[in-house]
C-alpha cells in the first residue's frame, strides 16, 4: 500500500473526467423517440412504481423522490407502504445488465398483471429489455468517441476508475434527473412547487 | 401541459450537458490537500460510518457499498446492524447545505464521542463544515467558467434543469466514486477483489 | 460459554411466557378513552405519518403496511416517497422512553406545522408524551399482577429475558395490530379487501 | 362506518388476548431439539445473514439488531453493506408460508453456495422448509387448545382479529427475541454488554 504522502489523486481526477465525458457521450446517443414514449408512459400512469437492486435500487429511490416532488403518485418496490400494482400503472426497472434475477422476476410479474414496463438498461437484448414496453438505453459507446477513449472504457480498460456498474449507475441517475427536468418543462412546475412537497421531517 | 407530440427533450439534453460540465468544473476545483487528508482518515479508521438525509443519504449508501467491496468495515447510520461509534472510527456526513438538522445533530454526537468527522458539502462555513475535522468541498463555481454558464447556474438560473439539491447530490456521488478509484489505486485492489465481496443474494 | 449439549432452552421458554403475560397485562390496563381518541384521529386524518427509531421504527413500518392494506393514505418518515406533512395530517410516534432525540425533534416539528401528534410510549411524562395530542400508554405494571411477577419485570429483574426495549417493542406491535383489528371492525373491511392491496412485487 | 361514539374497542382487546394465548400455545409446542440445533448453527457461524419479505423482513431486521448487540457478525440481506455469503455462514429465512418467491430463490442460492439455511416458518413441507438444514416451526395449533379457540383461529375464524400473516409475524418476533434470551444465557452476556453496542447515532 502507498504511503499517505504518495497519494497523488490522479485516479480520482481521471475518474471524474471519465464520468463527465461518459455523460456527454450518453446524452448525444439517446434514442429520443423512446424517451418521448417513456415520458408519455409516466404522465399517463395512474401510479408509478420504481425498482432496482443494489446501487441501481438507490438510483430508483432518488428518481422516486423527485417524481413525488412533482406531485405524481409514486412508490418504491420493497418500501413499507407500497401497494399492489394494477394494470393502469407503470413500473420502471433499473438494471445495467438487464439480467438482475430478482428485478427480472418482478418485471415478469408486472407484465403478467398488465402494467406497462419501462427498463433503463445498457442491454436492450437482455431479459428485462425484451420484456419491456419501452427501453431507455444508456449506451456506453458513442459516435463521437474519436480517440477511442470511451471504446476502451467499454472494453474494461478503465475498470479501476469506474469499477463494476459505476458508469451505468451514475449515468442512469443523471438521465433520470434529466427526465425530471423535462417533466418540469412539460408540466410547468416551478422549483417552489417541488420544494413545497419536500419532506419536512428530516 | 404540453401534448406528447410536443415533447422536444431539449431540457433533458441540456440538463445532462449541464451536469457533465458541472462535474468537470468541480474536479478542477477540488482542494487536493483536503482530499488526501480524507483518504488518510478513511484508511486509518477502525470502522467507517456514513450518513446523509434524503437523496444525500442514498449517495452515502452507494459510497458505503463500494467501501464494503474494498474490504473496509463500513456501516450506514440508520441501518439495522450498525453498532455504536467509537473514538477510533471515522464518520462521513453528506450534506449540500451542511445544515441538515438531523445530520448536524449526529455530527455533534460523533465529535463528542471523539471520532473523526468528514463532511462532503458545498458550504464550508456551515454547522457541519465547522464541526468537521476534514471538509471535502464540492464547489459549484469554477475558474474555467469563462462564459459565466456555471456562475449563472449558481445563481439558480438553471434551477429548472437541476432542481433543489440535484447538482450537489450527483456531483457528490461522482466524487465519492472517484475516492473509490483512488482507494483502488492506493490499496492495489482489483475489480475481481471487489466483485468477490459483492452480494450474492439479490 | 455453555456447551451445545447443555442448552436447555429454559430462558427461551421463560421469555416467551413472560411476553405472553405482559401482553395480557397491558391489554387489561389500556386507557380506552385515549384509544378511542387515537382511532378517531386516524380515521379523520388526511394522511397518516408514522415514525420511530431502531426497533420502534420497525414497529412503525409494520403498522404502516397494515394501514395501507386498509386503504388509508400512510407514509413512513424517512422512506423515499414520503411528502411534506400538513396540518390536516396525523403523525404517530413510537418511543418507549418518549425521549428518543431524533423522534422528539420531529414530533416538535410536526406540532409546529399544526398536525396532530399521537405517541405510543411507556412514559406519559416524557418529552414526546407532553408534546402529544393523544398518548397511547403501553404500561408494564398491572393491577392483576398478584404474584408480583410483572412488578419484578418492571424493576429489571427479567432484563436477561427481555433486554433493552424488547417488552415495549413487542407489546407496541401487538397493540398496533389490535388497532388494525378495531379499524377493520369500524370500517367493515374484509380480509380480502386487505389482501387486494398487499404488494404483488415481492 | 360506525360513529366515533360507538367504538367499543372489543375487537382490539380480543386481538391482544388472542395473540397472548397464541404465543403461549406456540411456546409449549416448540420442537426443542430443532431449536438447540438452530442455537448451535448461530453460535458456530462465521457470519449470520437474515432475510424476509414484507413484515417478516421487519422481524428479520429486529432479530439482526439484537444479534449485533450480542457482538455477533450479522447482516440483513438487501441492506447497503451486506457482503457476499460464504459456505461458513448461516442464513436465517423468515417466511410464514415458506413459499415467498424472492426468499425461496435466495434460500436456494444460499444452499448452492454451501451455507447453512435455517427457516422460521409455519409450514415445514414448504419450498423453504424442504431446502433448510434446520426448521424452527412456529405452529398455530396446540395440544392445550381444549376449547378449540386456537383451532378456530387456524381455520381463519379470527382473521378479522389477526389478518393475513399477523399471528405468524408477531409470534416469530417473540420467538426470535426468546432465542436472544437463550443466547444471553449461553454466552453470559449482560444487558450492559448489549447496551454498549447499541447505536449512539439516532
Amino acid at each position: 500500500m502507498k504511503k499517505s504522502s504518495d497519494f497523488d489523486c490522479n485516479n480520482l481526477l481521471s475518474s471524474m473526467e471519465l464520468i463527465s465525458e461518459h455523460i456527454h457521450g450518453v446524452a448525444v446517443e439517446l434514442e429520443v423517440e423512446n424517451i418521448k414514449k417513456m415520458l408519455a408512459n409516466i404522465l399517463e400512469a395512474n401510479c408509478i412504481f420504481v425498482m432496482g437492486a443494489g446501487r441501481s435500487g438507490l438510483v430508483a429511490k432518488a428518481f422516486a423522490m423527485r417524481l413525488m416532488h412533482l406531485g405524481l403518485r409514486v412508490y418504491v418496490v420493497g418500501e413499507s407502504t407500497t401497494p399492489a400494482v394494477r394494470n393502469t400503472d407503470v413500473v420502471v426497472a433499473i438494471s445495467g445488465s438487464g439480467e438482475t434475477r430478482s428485478i427480472a422476476d418482478l418485471g415478469k410479474i408486472a407484465k403478467d398483471i398488465g402494467s406497462t414496463l419501462i427498463t433503463v438498461t445498457s442491454n436492450r437484448e437482455s431479459t428485462l429489455g425484451k420484456l419491456s414496453d419501452t427501453v431507455a438505453l444508456i449506451s456506453g459507446r458513442t459516435k463521437e468517441d474519436a480517440g477511442g477513449y470511451l471504446e476502451r472504457h467499454m472494453r474494461g480498460e478503465y475498470s479501476h476508475l469506474t469499477p463494476l456498474g459505476t458508469s451505468f449507475e451514475i449515468t442512469a441517475l443523471v438521465f433520470l434527473d434529466a427526465i425530471i427536468a423535462e417533466l418540469i418543462s412539460i408540466t410547468g412546475a416551478s422549483e417552489a412547487d417541488l420544494k413545497s412537497r419536500h419532506t419536512t421531517l428530516e
